[in-house]
């Protein structure tokens, strides 16, 4: 079984700034932190969230087509699990965000979040410091993946 | 699109502490948290934790109503998914924690955490030292949000 | 109503590094993030991941037999949340890890990680210095949990 993260898939970071935020009603959800890690100068990052979405859009990567399949979101979802990282895409901070949602059955949708329309949301971003987390594009996934320099 | 997170919304923690804690068999989960933020006078935090439930409750909020609708888990659950914040709410660590279930077909349940009975549970809580995190009443969600003073 | 963690199930710890990993593909999700522990001398940990699986194989614990029920995932699916943490079992260190995961309609499977083949994942881990975080038997669950010396 091949394991393993390869000689240019580890980034280590000593310093982290922890920064709690709510964002506004009726924001982005990708967007708002997109705009937060610009303000704040974030090249690195990983967060948290929960809270409560009006609707949005998910995506799910086709591993065969290298294509992203969109689900639209058109109704009220409790945001259940957000988990992301910050990191650079053609030198801007670029959101990576997936999320679980759940209805007022307790049933689920989950997807990588495209968009998301924010009721209520409840933030936990890390800021880390050191080394320069860039995505490039992979041949292998046609994804914009970590690579070190 | 409106983004942002609003000059009220942003609070800045440079220190943290890490606690690991492994809950009791039969103890809430969420009275258990809220007990160990008031032992060691945690006033903002964030947690993540994994397990297994033997039973609970969830809550989904109704964004027109504005009421929660409660939904019973009366069979055991793997805890796949706990994510939550610590912040003060009438002076009192206050609770917020969101979690996803799963069943024995890998099946979903999912919502916020209004009670559950613990089988076993590996917390992980950041403590957060800096400005004051706390709840207030928010008019347009009718939500208990936070606002700096 | 029961509350609380007990004497023995607290650890605190001051120090910690930040790790982002990108892991290869087609690299098993648990072994790589072993691996990585054993590297780096980690012997306590919590980590977040995000990304996409070729497949794998979810466990859950029926909580009356005690034994762990396997689910195969055998198609691709986005990795929408990956929770763990990083202890030791025999001395080694040992990953515990539950996801969900989610498919082309948004719909969710989840559970306990037994192997998950790696399309592309992005993890993030917090190496903890402090106290020994070692799984012990515990009579009551009949697993391997978190116990101070």
């Amino acid at each position: 079984m091949k394991v393993g993260y390869g000689p240019m898939g580890l980034f280590e970071y000593d310093g982290s700034k922890e920064l709690i935020v709510r964002l506004k009603h009726d924001a982005d959800l990708v967007q708002s932190i997109a705009e937060l890690a610009r303000s704040k100068g974030i090249k690195a990052g990983s967060f948290t969230a929960i809270g409560a979405l009006k609707r949005g859009e998910l995506g799910y990567y086709d591993q065969r087509s290298h294509e992203y399949r969109k689900i639209r979101i058109d109704s009220p979802y409790e945001l259940v699990s957000c988990v992301g990282n910050v990191s650079l895409k053609g030198g801007e901070p670029f959101i990576h965000a997936h999320v679980v949602l759940s209805d007022e059955k307790g049933n689920t949708r989950a997807g990588h979040l495209l968009e998301g329309t924010v009721f209520a949301a409840e933030v936990h971003l890390r800021q880390l410091e050191g080394p320069k987390l860039e995505r490039k594009y992979d041949e292998v996934t046609e994804l914009m993946l970590w690579v070190t320099e």
